[in-house]
């Protein structure tokens, strides 16, 4: 059902089913692999929703993208990863608030925003070649090369994280941009302001430990972080240059 | 169960069960309403996650919140609504990306976060005089007095909407400010940067809309929304001195 595209064995279009068939805002939605890909890199956070003895749960967490797999980690001792191991149904979601649109009628004020909705299944990555690899990615995925400057993570450190994968099986994405334009032409005439006003998330000026001798500087990988850049594009131009969710 | 603080009748603490008992990082978790509440008014958009036959969704949504109540609506024909129409049980959460916490061991690289995790059950709003006070506080929560400039949704477009209520039955607060402060103090000699990327969620400068006469100025409810400013602190200020989240 899942079209391959390319030698990576990728999709390039997920299946529309039940699940993530867009029911209204038909034209906000896109179920290409590329359009969610780009929506994932872009993030460092997203909301997972599981289901514990019926009750729904839902979590932000840390997580990253290889191929067509999502990854996230947490300790052995989490509610969270321990129901989540069990190969039970998640649904994972990315969003970013873009901006307010504020129209002159009432009912036509908006958001304008980017989100991506996951589904599918979360194993326990058990291969310990494998939880090698993402013990180095955990930090790689947003701070590249930095694993070689650092105190590596000792045997017992890393008995305390698990960590899950969740290949994608379905997906949408839903993408908002008109701005006020939205509202019927009558309405110009009516004296309010009506525009957008932006939101973004932006990176601060990086403060140092109170520990941080005088001597050690900024390491490179802080380059990307730029103070007053945007967290979303740095994320993404981090993992498309590094080639990190290859 | 439930400590009664005020006249208001909130909770000043809300009943700690199987469900939003914080397994681990205990220290990180509050469970008195004002902390709680203080999150939710900081936020504009949340997560929310529901079951529909068992398969589990996280959906991003606006909402705001009274007393007690978190508040959200949609159209009628959307998935998400119908299936919480239903007074299924649902999980409400507000997320805040502080920071990126780097240290010298891998091992204790983290984010510095707030969030806020409700439990309850959805209604939706039936009583028309209820209906009325959603629709304006759908705009009141962050736009303070700006309906009164607006033109007025007509009956047609209030009947496309429908609001939901969920009465907050339990919470959990997670808040994680510690820099890298967290790791041992024998990794101080250790030479790489460690600190804190702060991340914060700024707002824009206002566009307007390309139909805007250039007489039409940015109204009053603008001025909270300053270029630069935290969406944050932004709303939080909105809704005290509003009062709107009484």
């Amino acid at each position: 059902m899942i079209e391959v595209s390319d030698q990576s064995g990728d999709p390039a279009e997920f299946p529309i089913t039940k699940r993530n068939r867009a029911k209204r805002m038909r034209d906000r939605a896109r179920y290409d692999t590329e359009t969610v890909y780009e929506l994932l890199d872009s993030a460092l956070i997203c909301h997972i929703a599981y289901v514990i003895e019926g009750q729904p749960y839902c979590t932000p967490t840390l997580f990253w993208r290889r191929g067509n797999d999502v990854i996230w980690h947490g300790s052995v001792g989490s509610k969270m990863l321990m129901a989540q191991s069990k190969s039970i149904d998640v649904c994972l979601t990315v969003s970013f608030l873009d901006g307010i649109v504020l129209t002159r009628s009432a009912f036509h004020h908006s958001v304008n925003y980017r989100s991506a909705m996951l589904f599918g299944q979360a194993q326990v990555i058990e291969d310990p070649q494998e939880i090698d690899r993402e013990v180095e990615d955990l930090i790689e995925n947003f701070l590249p090369d930095r694993n070689e400057l650092l105190i590596p993570a000792t045997p017992l450190e890393r008995k305390q994280a698990v960590f899950l994968k969740m290949p994608i099986d379905e997906a949408v994405a839903k993408v908002r941009t008109q701005a006020s334009s939205i509202e019927p032409a009558e309405n110009d005439g009516h004296p309010v302001w009506a525009g957008e006003i932006p939101i973004e998330v932006r990176i601060g000026r990086a403060v140092p430990s109170s520990t941080l001798g005088p001597d050690v500087g900024l390491s490179p990988e802080l380059e990307w972080y730029r103070e007053g850049g945007r967290l979303d594009t740095t994320l993404l131009e981090i993992r498309r240059r590094a080639g990190r969710s290859k």
